[in-house]
């Protein structure tokens, strides 16, 4: 939806490459005009985060994906773009932590990692950036028939937005993103202190901008890998399965995981790990 | 995503105009080429079904929509319409009655009806419907990409969709479309056979194509609708307020509705007759 409300005919628009999802945005806005990507970690396959040049003045707008959910790396700095639009997709970090909003002329960010079931979107977009879509934008897909009536233009998804409103006033009662972000930062800081210093496991990302939603690992060895995956799900640790194109193993630990689910998994490696000989 | 998917840039698409929904499907395909309405019921606030005529040769495909929600109409003889594609929207009655859905090149439904809760739409579209998208069409709103994928290209809403498989195990049991088909007209009859004989209250439409889904009546007199909405929410009946095109009231019936509740209804409804002097 974003090169379809935001980039005119002829426009250019700038995409920092951190993933997956940040190049397939890149892709899908290609298909509409000039895409320019001004900076990439996929030399080294996505595990850092580049430093974004300041945008052109020719730029629509310059797209980042804040938290990068295969190869567990995020934005610790939102890159100063000037007057150039910032847009970032949020949605596998927002509401894990404080973030200036104020930054971005658009958010757009799926429910489903911590906000609540898959099947809604929620989008934050600054005034200004109401009704520059190009006019051949599908009616169901301009920000601003959306804005003009309330989110009901259609019949919206009613159960998926009751339950985001339960998980906000649950945040909301628990203390609010602040506490959220104290708790992932707790939560996170459990696993990437153990790997650190594993001498089994260890993390994939550069330790400066490590996601503290999704945390990838490997022990080196496919096979241990694979060994490791399969005891973990007999113990019950499902989903650990990391990405193809990374590999190994990779902990989810969005706003609902407990540290105590952090805790008990750690436990587990260090068994394993022990198993392996190669325990403390 | 109709036009998007099935009608190439220049071409031309027929629609039948038989409601809002048919009206705003066909205004949404006059964005991406031409569209003639080659049949309509606007003249008579679509109250009836008007005759379709067999398409022309020049036609991408011929829109249709099955039952009409605000209105209280629906087509009870599919139009043949050869070799054109027939395409319908079935939001509002799709699994209330038996569909012979050999004649159709494609079907959409929102879910929020008869199938489930709002947020999920299912698509029927015959194989050889699939992968005639414009190139502009964006990658989400390519019918190919849907089947391609198995309908996973995106995270799915699971929790509509899981809800949808509850709902069609439960008809299925029940006796299937069939036994639905059964129930609606039984229900539907109910409350047909009273506004028949009805001194106060009479239907709006063609007897001959009434919907089972969406009953709209009247009295005659906008302070007697009135009247009757205030009463009947004080006894229960809610949502009985017919759409502001029609005036009046309007029952909607869908699957979900138990036949109790339509003699309920009925049962009031003459209550207040008697009430105003026009009882039997």
């Amino acid at each position: 939806m974003v090169p379809l409300n935001l980039l005119p005919e002829g426009g250019v628009a700038e995409y920092v490459e951190t993933g997956h999802w940040a190049s397939k945005a890149a892709e899908e806005a290609s298909r509409y005009g000039r895409v320019r990507i001004t900076a990439s970690s996929k030399d080294r396959n996505y595990s850092y985060i580049p430093p974004v040049p300041f945008p052109e003045k020719d730029a629509s707008y310059l797209h980042i994906t804040t938290n990068n959910t295969i190869y567990g790396t995020r934005f610790i700095q939102i890159p100063d773009t000037g007057n150039t639009p910032l847009v970032a997709d949020m949605s596998s970090n927002i509401l894990s932590e404080p973030m200036d909003i104020g930054k971005f002329a658009l958010v757009y960010a799926g429910a489903q990692k911590n906000l609540g079931p898959a099947g809604v979107t929620v989008v934050i977009i600054r005034k200004d950036m109401v009704g520059k879509h190009r006019s051949s934008t599908p009616t169901m897909l301009r920000y601003d028939i959306h804005v003009e009536h309330g989110s009901l233009y259609n019949t919206p998804p009613c159960y998926a937005i009751y339950i985001l409103k339960l998980v906000l006033e649950e945040v909301k009662e628990k203390g609010g993103v602040a506490e959220m972000f104290r708790r992932n930062l707790e939560k996170a800081k459990v696993l990437y202190d153990f790997l650190d210093q594993s001498r089994l496991f260890k993390g994939t990302v550069d330790p400066a901008v490590r996601s503290l939603m999704n945390i990838p690992f490997v022990t080196g060895s496919k096979e241990l890998d694979a060994l490791f995956l399969k005891e973990a799900e007999a113990r019950g640790f499902i989903n650990l399965k990391g990405h193809r194109t990374v590999g190994g193993m990779r902990a989810s630990v969005y706003n609902a995981m407990p540290i105590e689910g952090v805790k008990a998994l750690v436990s587990f490696m260090k068994e394993f790990e022990a198993k392996q000989g190669k325990g403390a």
